[in-house]
């Protein structure tokens, strides 16, 4: 058994991974870290976990009894707790904050979209897990950068439910305004769009277009409705070809014949793709969960890779539908 | 005209009030207070409000050049307020917390239910302004108890809109827990079954059962769905005779012969009663808008009254209806 | 009094013209056709309405009674019902049907949006209400079409609450299905493109580029949430100085320069615009209510200009800002 | 391997019993039987099993090929089906109707709740299931009935969500109407009361006191809320014994000691309740989801049971808690 532990416990993405790794087969919670529910019951904090734990919080577990840590601190706290603490050296890391998702001199993460990085991922003992919207976008569009096919600009809308906004409060998480309300942020300037572009680059080298980027707030608390569109020369059934091979290998990624709903995947680490051609433009539309696939069941499927795991293990989670 | 001042404008129930006033053909508004908001514009915080207002909001506005205060500051505040400011004795007040809603000696507001006290309400100067669900419940009983037929205990179950707790931020208010969710709280012991007995008591002097109340937070922000039920020696038809004789002069409540739902009156100072007989009891079941019948728009009723308007002026408002 | 007949009156846009109209001040219902309500109370399908008005559903109302008709019937019937009917001469018509939106030989019809079209609208007896998206999506446009200043494609993202879709059962207006659920459709291909363009080439005649738009299903009843994007050469400054000079005559359009929702514009016949600079382009994002000035409010506003008002009589809605 | 069989495999029970049956170790689906759509695939209709499943509906299976089959037809369909069809003396039956929920004469199934019949399920080969909401109110209170502890009417209130209402469209099904709407209907009437008295009386024979009870439609898709309240004698501490005592052997029922809500058990077959002592009364909060402890996770729970397994297998299922 893996012995997994977990730093930042009380946020959502935490939650998520101690909802999968209960019941995963091949892994262990050896502790839930949190200094500001330090003694408390998790099942206290994560409510839904009633009747499935009896761990407690702590405030400095020791951290040799792990594994792995997936850590699940807020942006800018994951490069400081490292800095910080004496990690041992045969503990794997999987960091659910931006800090090391950029490439940089110094920085021996290696990028966790499965899809892109499988084999990296494999030999890796540091991963830097990808943003939400990033994974979604990224899905849409990596068949074309691999086949150096990204010819022009991206016009990228993607509509996110609250939970990708993290359980501190704000005007624009408070019910009474959120329900049946729509609204953009961060348009043209969000902070997935560094390792968005970073990732086509990686696979077509020459990539240099825009990403117009616009994120919208849905009404709803979980999946990511990602719509892409771009020019692509070849037919619909040639782009649907080019995908469907892409992602042959890949587990949870499938292209649909059908226009897809965000609640086909919800509470599942699956995405789904849906072409359409429509003149000289291809539109890639792409749902995930963006706690799951985009966030915390990522992670587990990255720590599966690194274990040398089949990457589905413990993912087989049954789709909320409704 | 009649001049309004309205103290503590920054929350919910004030913003409903300058929705309301803003299109009164009878009132106009002096000012807005607000400590926290004191220079900002009104329409920056009240933001539907952009292209119908250019108020500011002010820290310590001239109450002289008020007919009537609104005061829309939390519970326990209007009482402060009242004790620490030189308030002219000309300037009418409507109290919209729980401050001055029980009968205590040196307390000699009114209390603002129209449809029990609208002659006390004509020639008073001082209202406290019921409750949300306070209002809802008492709408569903008060021919029961005129007619001195309650006879047992009441058994309530009442579900609200998430405007009813404010815009304060809480951990039921936030959208990701509060979304498609369903919860308790209070039951039994919720601070509005002071002013319902009172009510029930005044028109029934003997009244003495319990009023079993559960309070429900529902996943909608705007209106109260109240079901009621108790027993009832008469027919079905003796009910709805004896509610729409009750109600034949009051203007915002109507018996209807369907099952209602609370869009009904979504957006509207209107309540919907609908009854029906199941063996000895009789079910009441009543629909309302907290922020209007519940609150700024039973405010503005009471304001009318008050200054020996048609009670219905300015309150012809469109029903949301989706 | 202007007398208002109703032809197909039990749909949504009927009952939205009904709620506006009972609290319109020049106007009045002389009747509300219906085929297969005919017989039934009015507030039996509009069951908002209880206590508003006694009307009853007529089949074959006397149309010399009316001064307008508003067809209110599917798309398609207008066109039939015209054809089939004798309209007295005098009668005008304000159809909400997309069958005279488009120019073509033998349509008498002005295209009535009052921001492009007001002399028109005022000195025409026929008047073709746009559709919702149409609405909100030109709004975002006309300033930068008058001006000449398009000079790309336009990437157009638009999301519709439900009543959108009107009343009729399907798959895709199931709560069950819709409910937290997001999904595309008709991109690239959704009917209001025709009238769009058509809107965009009176402006500015050279006008023949792309419009690619991608319309969405929200998780919501009311509104549309249009974000618009395209080259423009000058300043934020500039950009926001253009709209408000151009809507500075229009009463219901504002510019803000605040991030808009929404709910801003909820229940009210407001449409909301604001405007970034990103790189090369200018962001608009556009709020409306797809029933109000997406449909019956602005067939009111029209009605209201037919007839000499100011068009904004009986169109000061209260939002319902949650 | 068990070998299931589905009949009625396009609603959503069905869908359900499929989304946990593909994961589940021990059982296999041998076929999934659809009238309507024989010959379509089951994820174009229930479309979440993308990628998990190349079943196709067929009209008329081999009922051989299946240890068990599960009856997801409406209500009176299972009767019939059952009447006219040759179904082999060794095919267990799960049947999800309330066709054979009451006990009648002729009538061999056994009432699937394993909270009060678990010895009769394991040895019984048909298998009634209970209905959503009889399932979550009797779990309320089978405690008291097995003590004798009922002695005087119980007030039920209790609040479903969408699915429990299937996929058949209906005025009350329509998004643009549900969307935060509320409302009640079959007050005291509905039809589960009949199996909620029976299993009181099993419980305690003397059992004849009302059962009043409202229902109501709530805002969200899955999930019932339950509040009960009736006569105790006990203390709040006395209850919790006796509830905690009565489920330490039921591994899907638990006490919580903090007002419940209805997300921490979305998506699971777990129940959890909560007690309050007021008065003379006991308060008893129950949540439940009504697709899965209510429905199709309580039938593959009676299925464990019916093949000697535990009836935990294939149940462990990640809560959505958003």
């Amino acid at each position: 058994m893996i012995q997994v532990g977990i730093i930042g416990g009380a946020g959502y993405t935490a939650g998520e991974l101690i909802r999968i790794l209960l019941n995963h087969p091949e892994a262990a919670i050896a502790f839930v870290q949190s200094s500001s529910n330090a003694g408390n019951l998790v099942d206290a904090v994560h409510r839904d976990l009633v009747g499935e734990t009896s761990l407690t919080f702590e405030a400095d577990p020791d951290l040799t009894k792990a594994d792995v840590l997936f850590l699940c601190m807020g942006h800018g706290k994951s490069k400081e707790f490292i800095e910080s603490t004496s990690i041992p050296a045969s503990v794997k890391i999987i960091d659910l904050s931006h800090d090391f998702r950029l490439k940089a001199e110094g920085n021996d993460f290696v990028y966790g979209l499965p899809e892109i990085n499988r084999e990296l991922i494999r030999a890796s003992k540091r991963i830097a897990n990808p943003g939400c919207f990033a994974t979604g976008i990224q899905l849409a569009v990596l068949p074309l950068a691999a086949a150096g096919l990204l010819k022009n600009e991206l016009h990228v809308h993607a509509i996110t439910g609250s939970t990708g906004a993290g359980q501190a409060p704000s005007k624009t998480s408070h019910f009474s305004w959120r329900n049946s309300n729509v609204s953009v942020y961060k348009a043209f300037q969000h902070q997935h769009l560094g390792e968005i572009r970073q990732s086509f680059q990686q696979l077509q080298n020459s990539f240099d277009f825009d990403v117009n980027f616009v994120p919208v707030r849905g009404n709803h608390t979980r999946g990511i409705f990602a719509s892409v569109y771009t020019d692509f020369e070849g037919t619909a059934e040639e782009a649907v070809k080019l995908y469907e091979d892409y992602y042959a290998s890949h587990p949870f990624v499938f292209v649909t014949s059908e226009n897809p709903d965000v609640k086909q995947v919800v509470n599942t680490n699956k995405a789904v793709l849906y072409l359409e051609k429509h003149g000289s433009k291809l539109l890639i539309l792409s749902v995930t969960d963006n706690l799951l696939k985009g966030a915390s069941g990522q992670a587990v499927q990255n720590m599966n890779l690194m274990f040398g795991l089949n990457e589905k293990v413990g993912l087989n989670l049954k789709a909320v539908a409704f």
